[in-house]
């Protein structure tokens, strides 16, 4: 019998993974995960699926959950429609409470946020942003969260203003595992300096994407390119043509990047070759601080 | 026992097909294909994988087979090394000789071409170019060969200037079928408008391509995007993307489209929308005028 004794969980739930924290009065006492993301579950197999993951956190009295990321989605436990821009990213007014068979759990979702035009929609993003005003208490600017959908997001007077979707670490994880250029990849491993080239090269003729990739082909088979290059500079070129076009959201603007620590670190380097100081914080301090932020406003903290 | 009596045998052995047509003095007498495309074959599959197409066509004296594609590769049967520009798209002098088990095989197999700046290669596409030439003497201008990799070439006075390749069509496949994309692409259909509107977004503003990706996403949950749109949209953006880089290679210059007819005409349809009337010749046809070319050249077709 475990002795943790936490007042609340909180959860991110996303696609492929399950994530749980038990929160006590100064923060996170302990943590779980699993490989239960919404997206191998079946509508009656989301509650199993948390209990599996929570169980020794429970106790008699009733434990409230908040939870983010696709677990609202559609296909999800229980949709928790969006907010629309302009909006504060996190609203409890907007949260869902579920009903749930098991009568120890209080369950909560997190509604995402939708943009009408041009169309663009975050799920579990908005729970991040919370958690980056929250650790950065009236940051005013754009924030960058790169990942497999990176989002540019423009923040003023703490709410989300307008955000633009980038499918950039989607297509680096098609393009380096998927696609010709397979061949002479490296599995891990990077070279700063082909990184930085792939960057100039992106940001200078954004065009020119799909030509610049075969080249990373050519030069393998001609021109004796490495595949730790091959890979930086094609992570490098789809980082640049992307900075080519989020450019009015990053030049002059304060700009903070929510991310893991690595692919972070990628986007610095790339902004810093445009005379750029980006600040950063990690995603998963982030989330964390955006549910304990709903979490008050839900009074279920205490 | 068939009555087929060729005088020599054309051959398309690229990595997923393997094609071969039986050739009499006035043409094809009659056609053969397998999936024996040589990245599945290891090295010592080629010549009994042909053998089991083409053995109809055999008899006592000695065939001349004349094939082209990536059978040439360092990975294929035997490597044909590439010509380099410029060149002819085709050259006797450069054409491989390969031993065979079976004596009744004189195998010839075509060279490649390559640039070494920027760096780029082709294999197969040169015998098309061949043949384009073949079937337009004179023909002074730009070939555009779109494919899974849609190679753009000068050609001028029956020489490869030079030449860019693009990813273009294994971007639209990795997409549509492998990325979140795909949730809500139709797997056929199209919607004329869509794809209209798909390049004019990628030619005016070709660096927001990864953004106008997720925007099909983002209008199918929110706006009512349906998937024949969708998919239509997909392939114009990369080909309006791919013809705003291409622009000094169209722009004011006789163009023909060497290709699939429904691809040729997505094509001639982006380029029509600037103003611009391509020519059109099918792709199989060019292989084949192509290899013709070259048993003439190596007298093996009388």
């Amino acid at each position: 019998m475990t002795g943790i004794r936490p007042n609340w969980i909180a959860v991110d739930w996303g696609t492929s993974n399950l994530r749980a924290w038990a929160m006590g009065p100064g923060g996170p006492l302990a943590q779980a995960a699993s490989g239960d993301g919404m997206g191998r579950l079946a509508r009656d197999g989301f509650e199993p699926a948390l209990i599996r993951l929570i169980s020794p956190w429970l106790c008699d009295r009733e434990m409230p959950v908040v939870a983010c990321g696709m677990v609202g989605s559609r296909q999800g436990w229980h949709e928790a429609p969006y907010m629309t821009v302009p909006c504060p990213p996190l609203d409890v007014a907007h949260v869902v409470r579920v009903g749930t068979s098991d009568p120890r759990l209080a369950m909560f979702i997190a509604p995402g946020i939708k943009q009408p035009s041009p169309a663009d929609v975050m799920r579990g993003e908005e729970t991040q942003i919370a958690g980056a005003l929250a650790l950065r208490p009236g940051f005013d600017g754009v924030l960058c969260l790169p990942g497999t959908h990176t989002k540019w997001v423009q923040v003023s007077a703490g709410e989300v203003v307008s955000f633009q979707t980038f499918m950039t670490g989607e297509m680096f994880a098609l393009l380096s595992q998927q696609s010709v250029l397979r061949h002479g990849m490296a599995g891990d491993g990077w070279d700063d300096a082909a990184f930085d080239q792939g960057v100039a090269d992106g940001l200078a003729r954004p065009e020119r994407i799909a030509a610049r990739l075969f080249s990373l082909r050519a030069e393998g088979l001609i021109a004796g390119l490495g595949p730790e290059a091959a890979r930086a500079r094609l992570s490098g070129l789809l980082i640049g043509t992307e900075l080519a076009a989020t450019r009015p959201y990053w030049l002059g603007q304060p700009v903070a990047l929510v991310g893991s620590p690595r692919l972070s670190a990628a986007y610095a380097r790339a902004l810093a070759s445009q005379g750029l100081d980006a600040g950063m914080l990690p995603a998963d301090d982030c989330t964390l601080a955006g549910l304990a932020a709903l979490s008050r406003q839900l009074r279920v903290s205490a």
